[in-house]
């Protein structure tokens, strides 16, 4: 089960010049083979299909609360994509390759990578081999991370930015811990292979705020009361910093989504918005709320 | 962003006899078109692109909320799957059509249908227009509704009984959630479609536990404070037995997930799992866990 | 069977300006989810499918006959983008994202949507289960009338305009046919659904001519001898004018479909069109024709 | 356009002996690569695109014509499969391949292969080019000709035989039709090339009732006044058995379908059917039918 | 078994102005139905799936040779595009449809058509029955000269002309051969079937050197001692001009790859590719390497 | 460029009791995610696409020469499902779920995976950074030998036991090479990562002959003359057994294929095998062959 709480585990900023052709571009990040949807779903999967949990105990953890804030980022992706669909003339639209943003979604985000593919479940990987499975994850991460440094130097639009300086610090962490369980399970000392891609985090100016709160160190636990024995395989130091990994005990407090406006050239949420704000007003003061 | 608890909403019995056919007929339940994968992603991605919420917040939580508890449902198909894949044997296994649960996955479940074929994002409606959406729910839970049927009456196995009769039950509450919004949002009534197949679930056995307990009337809020407006959409009657449907503003209790055993044959979690085990017991004892 | 006249149900301009984009976004109309295809194919499946017959004779009827109106709509719509395609000049076609339009196809019509992916048998839905059918039918329609408005949004070429304000209005029909069949099975009142998208018709100048000749009110029967039970379903009032709905007992007029010219850059038919003429002239003539 | 008669090309068996795992098998003349909706979908998208139609009148008229044809064939494919399925028991098919056949169809046929894989419009050659299309459509009329004498010699159900035994008589004509097509256009003797492959007709059994009817000569025309230049092309003699060809100026008389039983274990049209029937008896009434 | 050699076949010009359009339409010819990807694994898999090979030996030379070819086929296709993206500006790819060049690839081929759709094995066609088998790759090839004359139209990069070039010319003789093997097994003469498309080869400049130098009439053995027996079918007038064919018992000479230089902005081979340069000098000097 | 010699790199067994589980079961060696096709064209990919190839030498070399080493994998697959499928009975091949090895094949194998899923070219990782295609590589191949592993234990026919008891061996020695290129790049020590999946190579009798003479420590060159730099990165010990790695520089000597027989049932290569013989004859005579 998941409780959701209706904040993004990063700020945002608000919609500005249009950028149709950078939002198809973001979605590689939300539905291409290496975006969110696969790393959300892979972990997800291998979670539930985790056998002799007890007795593994630490990796089942590590890999469900991984799952958990992968979901954070899915979020964060979509609502770049909304962001800078926000405003898009249908005029300008038509010549774009992505057109189904608007003749299929309501100028919103698509389970789909940058060409309009849908993703699918053939990319999640769920071998039930632990150490398969996490030598997948690690190379998922590297593909994953590698995805998100070309987004950053194809777009330049500052939600795409902000997006792509903090999924790196925080898919980082991710590949962090995934080379940590190896690590654990087999001896091997996977250290030297970090950076991977091999272009230093420190070089990109939108990581640096991220990287000053310590982002890059922490593995947040995000569950009420389970999966606490994270902390048995995410620690030791940071393989390109030296600097000591840290579990912290809570989600992130997150900020709170931007409301975007109305679409009405794609009816979202109407052709008329108006009228549906009165009705819900009025269901609103019936339900004694507010 | 979400929080993860790791409990199934329902409880599920423990393995039994092995029943490869019938696991792979539950798949559909998972990934097919109208399987929980897809009303999962539906909920989700339509809550994400919903444009103007402040105006139309009732029905923003709504759907994110119902998002939320659709990712309690696929963990439950999932376990269900895994439970009657425990113990297959592979000779048997071989003169099976899903050959792919033990050559590609570990006995555990896949994301995709009974054929094997993946769950994609083209199952995904999320077109903005909000009427449109909800129509759209209200259908894939009907299709989603005969799915289960379907399952119900071509598996016997204790496990696919128990998942379907619990299923049956929390679907029809969506079902009835998304013909009440578009009741409030357009005046219809839509009581005498139900239910939809004409089936009455009082006529399902493994229904009545659930019934009893008054689950086909309670929409449970999963979150620790959103989603509350919830309550101004999902209320009035039943459609079909005129009781008070009801907002319970938490998540269920839930039930502690089996821990299923190791599957050696498939390296599920490994050919020596209890190697694992030993390397886990000392890490648990390095971060001084137990 | 079918017979075939060489006739559209309405009329569209002759080639202009070329409209590379646009053609590309009204495949989104052919190949779609919720383009032409989808609505032939799931209509003609399901009366296919259909069990029972003799016993629910006006259901089957009235599916299987929007069935025969649908296959001119495929034909409209590839009439349409063969259209816009004419004249197309290779080198500004290079930068365009359909490039099969040209490299696959001859400037003509592709059984794919707006991103050129293939329409699937997916998209059909016919689970024999006859309420539910027409649920998913009522929706498909939905979804279908949402496309045609963006597509109208999104291109403004005359031969799209056409296309778009005659489809609005005929598959206006259908949707309400399938209401009519769902209040009929189940006594349900539907008719505040409508229109959904929620913007009128009315408001559309293109619908305009067809609207004046009643076309939102008549379903044509698409049959010499068969198919006469649709009286029994399509009756009452309009749900959105209250006027009365109609059968016709015969297909519509129709109009002559305009002779395409050659397009010899990419061999259609041929880069010397003319020696299939003379050919042709001489088969002709040994046949006895003209 | 085209008007549909409700009225089979050749006869079927009724229901006799479920054959679920048949019944799997005829799909792939259904939805497979070479299948009827395939040839259906090839002409039809040719007849659409075909450009400079006028100058190639009898070429058009044939490829239209043969199109109006396979309509039928796709219909008689899944009246097969109908029959096959009437009667399945659930817990036999639960160890089928096939499962979707119970789970999301009623019993029905699919728009999908023998595998359960959809059937897709990346399966149509449109290409413009005369000559390529019509090289293409003789290829696909030879792997057709194969599948159906494979699935012949899989398949000894009655209908399975019946409907194998008529399609590789008529699937034979339109073999000959694009041959004599690309002979008048290129000169070429393609005579030699027949049979194809290369197993005579004649050594299969239930071909010769209608071979004995000519039916391996006639191109029938279907169409109220239309396509009649075919005649320009198809003509002259058969290439295995030198027998003169011929157009028959009408579509064959055909056969009434079989109405199938209802599937109440998979709600086809309902779990209790006699209730829509009893609708539709008072629909008729009100309607002033018989 | 197969023997690699790092030569081309034919000369590519050095990159020159970047072509990030012009390369997503060459792709076309890499993974698209008619793509090298499908010339190359059809006839691959339909000389592994060769039954009876001493009885058929001159066919089953045939095919499993001109595999052979196609390997290098798909080589220069894959250098052309890489070719054509070196030095491809990332903001100018963002405007691009094939964004996947960048976000996916290092400005590198990918195994996929025009429109990013991968290349899939549904394209293969190895019924196992020589003379249907036969009748597909004539089609097939006919389907690639078309594609071939259609990149040639759309693209004047002096990379893809000098491909179209090379490539029209070479599956013009694979055309011829499979056109001759037919021939040989049925007694139909298939001579007047060419050229098609019916553009003759002798109107396109770039074909020129290549007929000059006889390669329209020249099949190459591509192996060392085996497939001696291509010459019991490869042999009589070429259909078109008249001259003798002729098989040269070797394979051509070839020519050195172009080294294309480091991409650093998506990576290719690293970000700091002179580090990779470093290590790769040490590994070779303590091999004793040069 | 390549030459094809027709032998393969192990002997296997011919025909015995025909098994069309099994076969299907093997496709996942062929078509599947972690097949052979993906071994073969993900490294000829990264071959294709090396840009800086003079500066990075070694490792160009080694994936480029791996790739060559791939073709004989798919060759070696498709040989063993030949030899399984051959003497299927068709009766019994109706209740299969692999229906296509006979309705579209000629018992003959598919670029398909166990489910019949086409393999398709997303599955191929190119990105152009060399430690992330490494990374990737090393990954696969684990992915892999945990397939050949589970194929193994699922397949007790005497060929696929032969199959996959050498590609383990072989397999092994690209992870181990793969591991050494990262090992040289990054100067990580992945040494104890080996095996993996973690059951010894040692415990599998029929990887026995193989180690026995030391194909677990060679790298073949598969060239006449190129890729001789691989000695600079396929060095050092064996990660699991300490030996020394070893390049051999010359192709295996490889063993005959069996020529499996004609399966008349399917037309493979004919329903009438002796004619085509006969024909094969005279044209080898006409030929001046043997």
């Amino acid at each position: 089960m998941i409780l959701r709480i209706d904040r993004l585990q990063t700020e945002l900023p608000g919609p500005s010049t249009p950028d149709p052709a950078g939002a198809a571009a973001v979605q590689e990040l939300l539905g291409g083979k290496f975006g969110e949807m696969s790393t959300l779903m892979n972990y997800t999967f291998q979670s539930f299909n985790f056998r002799y949990r007890q007795g593994a105990r630490p990796f089942y953890d590590l890999i469900a609360n991984i799952a958990a804030e992968e979901y954070g980022h899915i979020e964060l992706v979509a609502a770049t994509i909304n962001t800078m669909l926000t405003g898009v003339d249908l005029d300008d639209a038509k010549s774009e390759a992505y057109k189904q943003h608007y003749l299929f979604g309501g100028k919103g985000a698509l389970p789909a990578d940058s060409h309009g593919k849908p993703w699918d479940g053939s990319y999640v990987h769920s071998s039930g081999d632990l150490v398969e499975d996490l030598t997948h994850n690690y190379f998922l991460e590297t593909g994953a991370r590698s995805g998100k440094l070309r987004v950053y130097e194809m777009c330049d639009h500052p939600a795409a930015r902000a997006l792509t300086g903090y999924l790196l610090v925080r898919g980082g962490v991710d590949q962090v811990a995934y080379a940590r369980a190896l690590e654990n399970l087999t001896g091997a000392d996977m250290t030297k292979l970090f950076p991977s891609p091999r272009i230093p985090t420190a070089k990109i100016p939108e990581c640096q705020p991220h990287i000053k709160k310590g982002e890059h160190l922490k593995l947040y636990r995000f569950s009420p009361d389970d999966y606490k024995e994270i902390v048995a395989v995410f620690n030791g130091k940071h393989p390109e910093t030296g600097e000591e990994l840290e579990v912290v005990d809570s989600p992130p407090e997150g900020f709170e989504p931007k409301d975007l406006p109305a679409e009405t050239d794609v009816f979202a949420p109407d052709y008329a918005p108006e009228e549906i704000a009165e009705i819900a007003k009025k269901l609103r003061k019936d339900a004694g709320l507010k």
